[in-house]
């Protein structure tokens, strides 16, 4: 039945752009923003094709509907496509055409190519309009044409917005956007149009609730060297923001008036914008000179600030009492009553919603048993719901929003008995993690650097996975944060390949995937601190801000050298400290046990 | 006295430069080919400044006179600058600004800029001639003013060629052409002119001592997808290599005759040169559309072809067994006869020279005692020659030039006692060496993602070396050899960093130098092969062709993890079997204790 519906779906969008002789039109996964995750009015690919994958674009003529997504969704986006008319493309697999091969080779001469220019980045926006002018033929990026023929569609997001108090935030706005100037000059722009929900957040030191699990408030935001601009729906803002703005200097506009606001910029101006953010729409509304370059708002809000850290490390004890709690209790009542991976996963939260300052959970929580758990994005739903035996992996990877901080924490905890290639694969997991969070290191590496740090245990037993290391972590934000990360591959532009900084917050999360058979994964954050200075340097050293048992049931001590396990003891003393004062009794006992030294 | 001639050469030059009203003057190390070793007659830096380091670049204005180098010779520059009015500038430490940034602000407004135009490359030519744009001034690049003033140069270096037979080299020059041509091809490139020596010389399958132990020949080529003009002096070849050029398709010009072929060229032709490497006057004479890009050859000659492979590991056993029979001498020698830096590094060139297809040191060998080793790049001379005592450390790097390969290798040797502190430098040398060598990772990975392997062990304790962990090496070439490297810093063109390809052979030469006190470096050639391929992708390994005993003198096992011990042992396993059959009785007992198992 849903495939009928699909098939409906394409055929009524087959006749609009007919209507409009758009001979291709292409429905990415994207808001206006091009945020990580969207809410449900941006779900258009989604709703078109009834692939649900956060990642995928699809594209359609009149002879043909494709979707693309990579690796991460295969298995699930091949099921959902099962019997619609929509043809999947294994990204980066052999012999399956990159999109923009695929619109070159596709477009008719003369062609009209389409899409809604607000759900496209600059740089996506103007390599299709060449595509388009080398087959003599245009483009047609005015009009959302899902839009139009998307009946119940979710009403577009206007959310409350509030403020996050300095207390919080650790810096004013004031201070933000005189930091934020200061860029713009060495820049030499004159104006910056920032549209990354996330950087506007941070920078207005606002939060709102208008895409789940990612606290941010949309909108669009224009700064001068003497004016601010804030474009948003006048609904999400009452009287108190109003005269928060005003005392802040920041005018107000509606939304949808960035589109008029960029066409306005006198073509003498310098525009500091991302292309690869900043939506098509605008980028080619400007008459003035595009200076392109990251948002200075991506790297200034990545380097967390001394009462941002303080808050962080406090919310990180919280969330560790409310994970050890949780651990606690599965591994004290598996066997004897039901757990599933969705009651598990419920437990947890109830333990973070018990905790100080909670605002949400940072991400749906990951609770998967055994196999499941070799899927890396698996999520639970009541259809698939498993129940946990007294045996294997439950993995969980989880989080809360705090507002003194965000969380992402992942633990594979034993349910019961294991086999010996688990627990020897567990404990390449946990060197892999904590010999990354041993490095030290001169200033200046990246990322890029160090990741071998974590994956050569795995790489020496043939083994990897199959995405970065770790990733930044926002500040009662979106959990995905660049630009610091742990990665082995250098980008396309390895300028993004940030220097870590004193202050930066990364995930250090290596993990073993078995398809059909298990997947563990040990996930810490990393706060990026200076050590000592020498005749040699500034060296660099990592704390663990994570607090939560490594599973002693998992662990092969004879795998590990010495000094590894010095890690790890240390690790464990470190967490029965911060941890055990806010645990019961028989909660304290046991995590005695758990954080024992091997 | 030095000192004296110094300010006299630079009073001369200052007298040239106000003659044609030239206010700056920039002199840099090079010879017309970007050649990272000069011969004689292109010394014009260290004639003028008396600095004899290989790398530096002196910058002349009527009131200052300015040397920059880098860490590597901070010490030994300091020294010879001494008395001298010249001016040290240490590149990259605090407060020292680069060369670029010295120019832009010493030069006055409306100034003139001079340089010799064949002594810099393309790249650095053109942001030359920018800076003097900016300046409102002009370029002086025409004329070799250093050549005006310099009364006894050395000759223009022209020696005799050779051919190196394709049993040694592995591939026929027809082959490798055919190789080059699809390059320019997929670039799109009609002409490819190439300067770099070695690069011509592994192209043609030729050799020739033209620079002291890089054999190489002065010349320059063009290739265009039918011809084939090779630039040379007429007296470096001999009737049999003109018949080998006709053979081969290879037409001569005269080694001058380059710049009017680039000027010739017509303006609709697509010219691939790297402007990093070709000089100044080639690339600014050209009309042709430059292609930029680092020359095919370049990675073609690092990956060693099979028949390459067997040889270098052929020549590598050779040049252990020299090594293994110095070491062997010198160990049981110290304190029995007099031996200085200079006669150990004799008697190691006399065990070389008995090894067959020995053609010449690959390079001036490093025989530095205590102390002095700590200066990275120090060379004994008569007067400084120290006395060799039996105690303390004496550091050897040296190589050997063979038909059947070149090899490059260090040893740091205890003469006799050695401190606490000694020994764990030494054994975190020698852990930070065999880590490396001991790495499997995916193919894709860069040198910077591995160097931290080699690094990370001195970065734990505080110490850093301040290069690169290791360098690709020439076959019968020169030892120092692009693409492939072990660095951390990620170059500011960071396409450089290639990746590792089964047939690189890189050198790892961790190391600790403490000034005043002494230096410790260990180095293995390393090369890169194919591991397993799996799911994951294709796994990359190590194999070390380098044999010759790490001093367990010097070792202490219980700083070492029991992996560590067994990498030690292992390779000295590897070791003795290799070099011990070509050893008489009394050495091979000594190379059995000096290999045995920690």
């Amino acid at each position: 039945m849903a495939a009928v519906k699909i098939s409906d779906r394409i055929d009524a969008l087959r006749v609009q752009m007919r209507k409009r002789g758009i001979d291709m039109y292409i429905v990415p996964t994207s808001d206006f923003h091009n945020s990580e995750y969207v809410g449900e009015y941006f779900k258009a690919r989604s709703y078109l094709t009834g692939f649900t994958g956060s990642a995928g674009t699809a594209v359609i003529t009149q002879e043909e509907a494709g979707l693309w997504t990579d690796g991460r969704y295969f298995i699930q986006a091949q099921k959902e496509l099962e019997g619609s008319p929509v043809t999947l493309f294994r990204m980066g697999e052999e012999g399956v055409p990159a999109i923009k091969d695929y619109v070159k080779e596709k477009l008719c001469e003369g062609g009209c190519l389409g899409f809604d220019g607000r759900t496209v980045s600059g740089a996506a926006g103007e390599s299709y309009a060449q595509i388009a002018k080398e087959k003599q033929g245009r483009l047609a990026a005015e009009e959302d044409l899902v839009g139009v023929i998307w009946k119940e569609r979710p009403p577009f997001p206007v959310n409350p917005v509030f403020i996050l108090e300095e207390k919080y935030a650790g810096e004013s706005v004031a201070d933000k956007l005189h930091r934020l100037r200061e860029k713009m000059e060495e820049k030499q722009a004159t104006v910056h149009i920032l549209t990354s929900l996330y950087d506007i957040a941070w920078l207005f030191n606002i939060r709102g609730g208008d895409i789940a699990h990612v606290p941010v408030v949309m909108s669009f935001a224009a700064v001068t060297m003497e004016t601010c601009t804030w474009f948003v729906c006048p609904g999400a803002l009452d009287d108190k923001l109003r005269s928060y703005c005003a005392d802040n200097h920041i005018s107000l506009g509606n939304y949808e008036g960035i589109y008029a606001y960029a066409e306005g910029i006198l073509a003498d101006r310098k525009v500091l914008l991302d292309k690869n953010t900043v939506n098509y729409r605008i980028c080619s509304s400007l008459k003035a000179k595009i200076v392109q370059g990251a948002n200075p708002t991506e790297w200034m809000k990545a380097v967390k600030n001394e009462a941002e850290i303080t808050n962080i490390r406090n919310a990180h004890v919280k969330d560790g009492v409310a994970f050890t709690k949780f651990m606690y209790w599965l591994k004290t009542h598996i066997g004897k009553e039901e757990i599933s991976e969705i009651s598990a996963a419920e437990y947890l939260k109830a333990r973070r919603q018990e905790q100080e300052l909670f605002a949400d959970l940072s991400f749906d929580t990951i609770s998967a048993y055994e196999a499941n758990a070799a899927m890396m994005h698996y999520a639970a739903t009541p259809e698939t719901d498993e129940m946990l035996q007294p045996r294997g992996f439950l993995l969980v990877d989880s989080g809360g929003h705090y507002l003194d901080g965000s969380t992402d924490i992942t633990r594979t905890l034993a349910l019961g008995a294991l086999t010996q290639e688990q627990k020897l694969h567990f404990t390449a997991v946990c060197r892999s993690n904590l010999n990354l969070a041993a490095a030290k290191f001169l200033y200046g590496c990246r990322g890029t650097s160090l990741d071998i740090l974590a994956r050569g245990p795995l790489w020496d037993l043939g083994l990897d996975y199959k995405c970065g290391t770790g990733h930044g972590i926002g500040y009662f934000l979106n959990v995905h944060e660049g630009p610091n990360a742990f990665r082995w591959r250098q980008l396309p532009e390895p300028d993004r390949d940030c220097v870590l900084e004193e202050g930066m917050v990364t995930t250090d999360e290596p993990g073993v995937y078995l398809e059909g058979k298990y997947g563990i994964r040990t996930e810490n954050e990393l706060l990026c601190k200076k050590a000592e200075k020498n005749e040699y340097g500034q060296f660099m050293e990592f704390e663990i801000i994570t607090y939560a048992p490594i599973d002693l049931d998992a662990i092969l001590p004879e795998e590990m050298t010495a000094a590894e396990r010095g890690r790890l003891n240390a690790y464990h003393a470190m967490v029965y400290e911060k941890i055990s004062p806010f645990l019961d009794g028989q909660e304290r006992e046991w995590l005695k046990k758990y954080t024992r030294e091997i």
